[in-house]
């Protein structure tokens, strides 16, 4: 080992994240009693980036893609969890999240820090095609384990499909495909059968 | 969508493979009560490899060494885990994971269950820079979270040095800097302190 105080501040953040297992999400995993953590969520979506690619609106690079889901919730190490729907929460997201960013980024030595901050700030700020594509599998993953679990998660929730719309408002950005599928077949499915309250108007 | 069918397919493989999120394996998280499962394990090995690429002794394509490393233990999903101290569990565990992998892989389209079984299979047979680096991840995560544990799981076990030398008589083939690390910090510190069983006879 050349550089082992280099080594030390990769075990150091190495041995922080692990703390990413213990953030609990709201969705429920297919046996519909255990909630998902964000280590697991990510580890999905790296999975489903290597299948679902050839969806993508625009040419994405892989590596790219996966890496930013594998780290794009690092940051509730420190500022927990935000429940898609919880609007007070969201309000201060932002200012915890970037602080957080500082902090557990910081423990990587500078090369390291940097690039995986860059890539989350990259994933924020939805502009690339990985950046798209990384949201839309962010917004879909979630769908499919709702549907799995009758929509469990939904229920205790009492969401509304105006909710789900708005949260999926840009999910077609990374895949038209993969948002066309969705619509139909995990959200309209799930309006029908009253596992989302539909709260269209009447006209 | 132009072929449904295929994304059909997909679908059912990414739903099944939440499976992997409930397989417990014997490491502790660094809360020290609760198993780490294979999903986090598998998340963990593919941000530590984007991290400590630096040290592999040949160049490897790493978005192939993350691909592999985060469906490696997909197999479990049928085969059940199986711990890497337990003898009797290790003499039926090939023939176990042969037949889950055509089961797992078979749900999905053609060209992508080969590609993920030849990923899976290259993983097995360790002749790759990439399977290499690969088993040195895996061999080196639970190192780190036993030693961050005050060595639960070992001493749950009654786990011996040479049982622990012997699972890693390949790691310096991935690394040979990693594996120094880890023989001084993580083996011989844990031998020292009672958390492995020192069992080589006094000269």
């Amino acid at each position: 080992m050349k550089d082992i105080e280099r080594f030390e501040k990769q075990m150091a953040f190495i041995r922080e994240i692990d703390k990413e297992k213990m953030i609990k999400r709201q969705s429920y995993l297919t046996d519909k009693e255990t909630h998902e953590d964000d280590a697991q969520h990510a580890w999905h979506m790296a999975i489903m980036t290597l299948l679902l690619k050839e969806y993508s609106n625009e040419e994405i690079d892989v590596l790219k893609t996966m890496s930013m889901l594998l780290i794009h919730d690092l940051v509730e190490v420190y500022a927990g969890d935000t429940y898609a729907y919880d609007e007070e929460g969201k309000k201060t997201q932002a200012e915890r999240e970037a602080k957080a960013a500082d902090k557990l980024y910081g423990l990587l030595p500078e090369d390291q820090g940097e690039y995986l901050k860059s890539l989350w700030l990259e994933f924020e700020e939805q502009k690339t095609p990985e950046a798209k594509f990384a949201r839309t599998m962010d917004c879909f993953q979630p769908l499919i384990l709702n549907d799995a679990t009758d929509g469990r998660a939904w229920k205790e929730h009492d969401v509304k499909r105006s909710w789900v719309m708005k949260r999926n408002q840009n999910t077609h950005k990374g895949s038209e495909d993969i948002w066309e599928y969705a619509r139909e077949n995990l959200i309209d499915k799930n309006v029908k059968n009253g596992n989302i309250i539909d709260d269209r108007e009447e006209t």
